[in-house]
């Protein structure tokens, strides 16, 4: 069960209007690597949790604080659209750089928002729920965790960037504090889960039936061999149970697939007579 | 340019038809971390590339043996789909078992595909490319990476778990074990990254302009505190930077929203009188 | 079955040629509220009605009404895009005005569909059934048409003030009318089944099985009580069975959830030792 | 910004494991009109409300109310999930019941999730932010509500009928209780606002401007005029400016359209000789 | 603008129910080559054309008859649900027909639409727009066309194969006779078209501005020369202009791309020291 | 399984960058007719081919060649957005050239890809399975083919069309060139199998089983008879099985459908009194 509370957790106040920066920062609440995406991944991730009780408590913990994130960046568009120049049409036409912002903003905002933020990243299109990851493994899960909040800071920045908006700029450097940190948690998660089980997701599968002569082989499916200097083509395996090796030139060891005709009842290419 | 050669990588030859199974196996095909996803995400991640060449050439070879993966599961679907009983509805109607068939196998396997596989995943949900990611940041992507193997060999796993076909286990016991490669690598990736820059993506960015003294602290935004004794909560930060600290009760920093009315363009809510 | 007649229900004659319009006017057309989605919608009410005829009836006629709104708005789009100047790319380059009118207007306007309109919304996405709804039950359905119409007009009139073709403005001023028409239809419809049923859908489920200890109370799940103050905090509850209560700090009623292990053959999170 | 407490807002206990009645209530977590579609939709509405603090505090109230009711359902979900019997293939084929389970079940809640629940429906399409709607109109809004409510409260009554564990009816009936609330208090609401504006949405709309001629007229696009007798045909239109007339053969009265043939650098179809 | 008739263009009706090919047989209601899909292709065909009227008027004639071809099948699929033992949950468990009868049907046929037609696939995945074209070049859209009616009519041919319903079969027969027609209609329209203009599209590109070298050439991107023996390989080409050639080791004609590293401002992989 | 070779098939060498013509070249790299789809289509043909080996082994020829003609495109999208004046923001505002860029190009090409081409087309939809059709028959899957290369060469040739950069259209002359070449192939492709089968898909249904007195029948559902002046209306059917007829004024043949009433658990609209 969850209460608000109606500060937001930091300040979302734009200097000024800009429609414009308001589409983009769209990308950082509905898009595949938004706050709206940590929110229900770290959400779903409680709920399901089936480990130790401190990790369903610390799921709920961080996905309780995304709902907050969310709620942030959408106060902040809100305002960056006040003042979009969506009337002057007439006007526009005569002022290129109306005009401009007119073209680069995003119609929606006026027309079915009404100067709303909308769960959409910055080319409009919907959140949806295939952006989350919830497998029931906390370990390939906080990998995920750890991707999203890599994402999502390299976003935040970028976004960062291209404003020089004081207001804006506040609320995007508290939001990267807040990935810094969250990057350093699931290092951490990940560094604790890792010392009770093997680092390969999962390691309660008995190597024994994988394939083992190919789990150590890095395979160069393409011409040339730079890829034989990096650190995953020799050495001690990650994982600490075998060396790596370098296939120069990797061998089908399968077969030449010749698929049965189809029976009739299901109308494929007819035998050529 | 790619080159294609006949034979499979490995083999793929069930021991006997099993539609209901081709249903399920589709997931690690078209699925949000099917072998269509990496091998998508590899190949963008590569030709997007704008480091070191044994980077791209390192990515562009595990594209290129993707493409081969998908092609080995593509063709065991198409086989396991062999002598699906789509026809025989009066009969199942008697028969319990193959009515249960019937119930199981996805429609489409029989009337939009014929009998063959389908980039979809095991709901019948078809592939998109926002599964996907290659931002310009090796990093952050083999982070992404490194997820994408986590939750593709464990979903692999869990297809090995629930058929008995031997023909079956043995194609997935060679994916498991280039799932162990690929983990591995990806590790080995990372650790090279991170040992040439900060652990924190992005690296470059100055954090004297983030909001620091939120960088490393873990709020707790949920009653009770059983996530207080894991290793995010105290000690130092992976990053090396500061100490975890521990905030019980977090307060709000921010404003609390209000805001302005539309202008009268909008049509939004009138003000009540 | 259906019948054609090659005039158009009303004008669709734009004043002059506008593609940056054009592209916002995509969204009344394939929107989630656009004219495809209420035709979709009427129709698939219609058919599958299951109550009397007059229902059925009034269905297809609005529905086959929106087929031609649909038409009318295509007419208009495909005129709106003649002249678009997608080709000068050169001389845009010189030209501010020219180079943010192929900012604005919508790529696949030229590249796609060749100056003809798309079943697509003001950001390019594509139109989806998921839009629609068809229950089986009227008194639901007839709110989701209530608020579909309520929706639609709204960005019709938002339309009608970002434009100053007079063209254009006489069109949408007919749709003004008839979503006018459409919500006092829907709201007539409703009045109708609210006299021979209860207010709450479904009317037909026994009250007694519900939990009737919070049917009529409204829950404070936010710091501070301006809530309190609606219509909906106090007083009679609007289908006149009981009185609205206020509960300032709700209270859970529920249990604090452990989740069992998952079997072995899941390979969740190991136990840690 | 949020808090969490550990307790449900109700009980989630189901008597016994059922997967295939854990894919079913999947539709009311993630579906069209499940939580997820009311919670996203009403704290979007509650961020961006630009009128009364009331109305704000109000949706917010809600809104967060919601986000426990995706709690409670997912935690359902997770216990239905318990005892799935995924692994016993060989066992199955002998088994009808237990087969039909197999193919009754989402394999998703297997491969994917480890026994969890997932954002998706009850067909396993993924819940995506299309399905929600935030005007800025609150009016159009609350009907939209209104009916979010009706269809919502509709499934969860269906759901009821099709089990009969005594654990997931009580769940069940907590929900169709609050639903019970919920639409008595847009209806409240609604009446609140429609006291102090027209009912037509957007009220603010200066009505000389539409076509009035066609503003109060159904009109019969079917044969026969069966949709003659309801209350929308005839009588005070509903708010109340004028009559409701029945058009029984409406005339086209819009142009025959004739598109001019695109310019060359469109390549369209080129003219006939 | 459109009329609608309250017979169906054919008969409807089914023998007994059968939900669980209610499901199947969405898929040619709401599927890729449903009939939604030909109906809104050819209906926006006929909106944005530009050429010839006999064009124009053929694209809505067939568009307006397919509105009637979905009215059939959405009356059938409502008429096939009928019956369907949603709700005798208890007793399945002991009836394994019964409980494969439930694993067999879509779930939201019950929850959702309320024993009606939905307008989704086999599988419950939504109708989108992205299914259709319109171009605005009719060669090219004719092309489509076929293809539509290609797959449409094979797809209707697997259903008729999986049931023994006389009267789903009676409706089938009508709409494969259909689609006969339309296949044969395109066919003829195709050759009318390209007996005035060159076959491959847009005939109105200069071909000399294309790379001529390789536009009759086949590239043989695979070991092994089975490709060589076809009709593309050797031989007039189908346009008349030139020979087929087989070139069997295609080389490569481009740069090995080097692309430059990213501007500081978009933080990618900064440089290794 | 495949091989990748390190030089484009051709080159890809823009003459300068142009954020804003990149985002309109993903339409031919991630649209429902770029390069993505025919590869995708094109591999899962020859992956689930149970025909001929010629078949199989041409279709994974040329689906190999489209990976290659992604990765053209992709590298060409990296270049173009070399120099994106993401950043001058402040500057840009004083300069309408700038700021028309910006509102021109895709933001994700900044902040999601840093620079990089995107699996999506050219209003940042990605790229979804449901644009690839493989259904076990090719002579159905030919025509799909041959629609794919003539929507894809006339995309190409407008992309052409609106770019005065000598290394773009070099490119594009290219792939125009190859699409020549294809268009060529699927012609050769379906006469060599219509030589074999009837022209009709699928040829071994039997047509005694169809309603054939409407297999040869234009049906006007339109006011006029402009259409009866094409091909299609008169003269022998293409098939060669029969003349066509034109039915001026088409019969409903079907019921006037009247649906029973729901079962009360499925809550439809209750009886009205």
């Amino acid at each position: 069960m969850f209460f608000h509370v109606k500060e937001l957790q930091y300040n979302a106040k734009p200097s000024r209007p800009d429609p414009v920066y308001a589409k983009k920062l769209q990308e950082i609440l509905g898009g595949q690597f938004g706050e709206m995406s940590v929110m229900i991944q770290y959400l779903f991730q409680g709920w399901n949790c089936r480990a130790e009780q401190k990790y369903r408590d610390m799921l709920l913990d961080i996905g309780t604080e995304e709902i907050g994130h969310v709620e942030m960046i959408a106060t902040m568009i809100a305002q960056l659209l006040d003042g979009a120049p969506v009337q002057e049409q007439e006007q526009a036409a005569k002022d290129p750089v109306l005009e401009a912002v007119l073209g680069g903003m995003n119609p929606q905002h006026a027309i079915v928002s009404g100067l709303g933020a909308t769960p959409t990243d910055s080319v409009g299109y919907p959140w949806n729920a295939r952006y989350t990851i919830a497998s029931g493994n906390l370990l390939a899960d906080f990998r995920a965790n750890l991707n999203a909040e890599s994402q999502g800071r390299l976003q935040v920045v970028r976004l960062y960037e291209v404003t020089t908006d004081p207001g804006v700029r506040d609320m995007l450097s508290f939001l990267i504090a807040r990935d810094t940190m969250h990057q350093n948690q699931w290092m951490a998660a990940i560094e604790e889960l890792e010392q009770g089980q093997k680092a390969i997701v999962p390691s309660t599968f008995n190597q024994e039936y994988e394939k083992q002569d190919v789990s150590y082989s890095f395979m160069n499916f393409s011409q040339g061999e730079e890829s034989k200097t990096g650190r995953w083509a020799s050495g001690k395996s990650l994982d600490g149970q075998a060396e790596f090796t370098y296939v120069s030139t990797p061998e089908a060891m399968g077969q030449n697939p010749k698929l049965a005709p189809a029976p009739s009842y299901i109308h494929g290419t007819p035998p050529t007579k």
